[in-house]
């Protein structure tokens, strides 16, 4: 039965793998600084309008916010995170262990405003607070939603006027900038953020993030090695990010991890289920009734249980990627249905 | 030309790489919680002859050194390194960075004995003083030297009575291993150590470190999600040890490295060129003129500058790995008498 | 005009400043290892009826939480706080700096209760989160409340049963166990919590407190000197708590401050104001007029504002301590009468 | 038995704790916002003739020295210190707590100069490898010796010619300044650092290091609080700086420690025994055969023993401060002489 846990459950796009199949035994430099990731950079760089951009590849999407965030931040400054932020509570405390405090509002729908951003700032008046400095929002968020240009264009608008920097989580930026409802641009995000990165891990990569910083940040590549985040063979990176960004590879698989979760949808919504946080992404949080779930889950489906409604029914997640195939969905529907 | 820079020049040999492919769409959950892992573990427990043993798998050598040192130690505790150990220079303070010191003690050979140890336990008495808590050593060491079994008991045998633990860095071990003038197994580094890992990254992987640990360590997972160092799509670490470790190719392609570096060393000597710290590993530091170092280097060849000897000569460094063609070596050795 | 800013607006209670006269001149050796501070701890052990606890002499409340917090911890361990615990606002971050996260629950009257903790608990499963390891609670809170022996037993068993660990802010310690609803002694809260502090800068000397730790913590001078937490003229620490801590003093000290404030509150509420949130110590918080709050500035009075109830009236903080004369209550309310 | 264990044996000078006594009553704001902070810090900017310098008042020196260089440093960059250095093995690992590296020299005098500078910033060269930021000396060394204004410029010109900071550890400052050898002034080193402090504890305070910073050095209070490092009664360290600085006291209690120290030299040497480094200031390291030093211990005098020369002999440290009595001296050169 197929796994709707994650979207990581799966290797990479098979142009991913062809692509270090035939790069291997070229011999470059370590440490990203080959040709490979010059060309992704400069790619990304095209892509996001943004000829003078920093561009990084790191591993992973923890390692990436705990580099960036202690890189951007002086020992006495915070970020300012929803409370559903995967560096809240996620992340096992890594912000933290940077020495930095993650400011946290409550935010159902997963998304910062300017009002509740300024929450905090007001909060924080002398020396005896941290000082609020970065505000870190993830697209998709946490729980499935987006953010529409105009909101992030409010939250770019608060940062000018308080002196904050504002740091997007991309770890599902593809599925957010392909989602039907979504209006923003990869030179939006450049334009709009101070630094956000592109997930790969989530999207058709064996693993990679690419951090793109407008912000000039000193000394980057000595915050990545003090952290571990500097990959000896970088050029792996760079390799698949090349792959996975020319020809639009990188939305198409995004926007199939879309449609098949709006057919999950769609499927359950017609058998009569609810979803409490509407999701224009590829997680999708239904509502079934216990006795539905625990049949699911004998039939061998696997998912992440997201909490407990009630005494009787229980929110589930179900995520789709580049590699659910279709049957997989039509097949957990069919099975749903004679729950 | 061939870069004899490093021994993560190129990509992965080829059976890791089609371990990869043959793995790709197999559903797995993530974190290195999937079977890969676990039968990798289990056959690294069977090398190792140590069935207890815990065993993780991360990404990179500077990632594994900074999580396994902050889990081991407490606050206020130490470790003690040769000068030459990587995590003291070449890891920009990774392990300062999360809040340990790192007391060293000179050694030319690269290589820690107990008397060195002790000079620094000694110098450590009262709480004005960190307190040193646990003993890195490198085997094959960053000058290429290889610990004997003799002289690792011995550390072990002083760290007992000293209340101390002994951690070993192995990026480099295949080659250790299999040097000409080493008696270590991995049985005896499991039982001489309370921690060691098996480098992947600098003989045939893409990218990975195989981190055995004897001694209990608790919620070490925790420790590494914190620095973030569990990879998404765990099971990558695990296919590839699995590859590797299987029918002993991982040692065949260290003794090729070796039997290559060997060429190169005697080449070098037979025409008059001296090698002032003999190295029985894939590590060689001859001591050039300056003007057949510049012809070298315009000859394409790629090599790190070790350091200046004098006014008029360079002590470079040469690195052979499982990539390395033989021809690479005869050529080189051919320009070398050119000059 | 009097300053009801702060319980620490003065130096030391004469007995204390007498103290520091009387014994100038004697040698003694540094670091809190001489006499004054043996005989101190010994009078503390002997008031918590703890004869095995370890006493530490530290110059602040914010130091001392940093200090055990970091102690107590593992790397990847967290302390659950009140939202308005001093810790997680008003230490700019001191806790997070020594890299830990704090867990923080709503709790409006300041106070932890085992259902409170338990939504933390609950909420921390897996390696991907921290570990709460150790509940922070004050006494009196931040918002001048106190626990009850009841409500204290229920946050130990709730720890024993959950494997926490409970630490108690002391820093007004005195005006808690004085206040006319309390039932706690020094010797419950030995018995209850695994360490706590008597708080001393805020209750008649020039600085200190004076940490009782019931649970062995391993090598805790080594985490204070880390932390810059070892005064070198320890002996201050000893001599001013041995003065105060003789002859009941302390406590009559804080019966004092507590005795103040309920003539301000009975006062003020004679007067008409409200007090939303009922202190039984001597932090008193009441609900005036913005026009009168500004009457009382211009008048010369000095006091914090709490926050903005609405448009038109304004939380203000009133704060007694053993320095207040009872003049300066009288001429308060006699002002504010007029206003 | 007179203990020249060190220079915090005692309390306070008394002008300064009759000063504690005269302003006890009075009430002022907390955290060193008080007229008398204002007033001390005025003084020193006037005696240092630097009337942009910022000065902050702290408790103890591991404090000062930690809060500086995290202040001063980002998360990439170090510290270098001599290997005698405080910072370095004495203060248990209290930068690396911090998270920077210190990078030490070898210098038996206890100074640095540009060129041992220079070894260290010649061997940091890639992001492999901390950004050596700051250049941390102390004046007296911990090994007694002072600095020349030559020898301070020609440091201050190295840095400036490197991006580097300078910063000079004053613990000891008035023995220094008040050396015979000495040409330094207080203005002296407002000019040629960029930050350093005037030790009050080891000069005649109950406790307090009053730091002076002409580089500007962002949010330092911020910096300050999350170490713990703001005293609640900050006013505690402006009485007492102002009533050490007022009417030369400061350097005049110097001067005694001094000329007490010499007294002590010279009737050593008299007595036959040698010093292996000179010491022009209130530290003396005589070297004694270890039956004399035993038969002075067993009289009750206390001192430090600095290192074992050999099997016969012992190097030991005597201290004086402002408040050793002549007599003390004589009686030891006496008792000294029978053994």
């Amino acid at each position: 039965m197929y796994s709707f846990r994650n979207d990581y459950s799966e290797g990479a796009h098979p142009k991913v793998l062809e692509a270090l199949h035939e790069t291997n035994l070229v011999q470059t430099c370590g440490y990203g600084l080959d040709p490979f990731c010059s060309e992704a950079a400069q790619l990304i760089r095209t892509l996001c309008a943004a000829p003078e951009a920093d561009v990084h590849f790191l591993v992973g999407g923890t390692q990436t916010n705990l580099v960036v965030l202690d890189a951007l931040l002086a020992s006495y400054e915070s970020v300012i995170a929803a409370h559903t932020g995967h560096i809240n509570v996620h992340e096992t405390g890594a912000i933290e262990a940077t020495g930095h405090k993650v400011c946290t509002v409550f935010s159902p729908d997963g998304k910062l405003t300017p009002a509740l951003v300024d929450t905090v700032v007001q909060g924080h008046s002398s020396e005896h607070m941290v000082l609020p400095r970065v505000v870190y929002v993830s697209d998709t968020t946490e729980v499935g939603t987006i953010y529409t240009k105009a909101e992030l264009k409010a939250l770019r608008d608060y940062c000018d006027n308080h002196g904050l920097l504002l740091f997007l989580d991309g770890a599902r930026l593809g599925t957010a900038l392909t989602s039907p409802v979504n209006d923003l641009t990869l030179a939006d995000l450049a334009r709009l953020t101070d630094a956000f990165y592109i997930g790969g891990t989530k999207n058709g990569l064996l693993f990679g993030e690419a951090l793109v910083m407008t912000t000039p940040c000193s000394h980057f590549r000595w915050h990545m090695k003090q952290r571990g985040a500097i990959l000896a063979k970088g050029r792996l990176l760079g390799v698949q990010f090349k792959a996975i960004l020319e020809n639009n590879l990188y939305f198409d698989l995004a926007r199939h991890a879309n449609d098949l979760a709006f057919r999950l949808r769609d499927g359950i919504t017609a058998l009569g289920y609810a979803f409490p946080v509407p999701s224009p992404s590829n997680q999708q949080f239904p509502v079934l009734p216990n006795t539905v779930v625990s049949r699911l889950q004998e039939m061998g489906y696997e998912f992440e249980i997201d909490h407990a409604v009630d005494q009787e029914n229980t929110c589930i997640r179900l995520v789709t990627s580049w590699a659910t195939p279709e049957q997989a969905v039509e097949d957990f529907l069919h099975d749903l249905a004679k729950c």
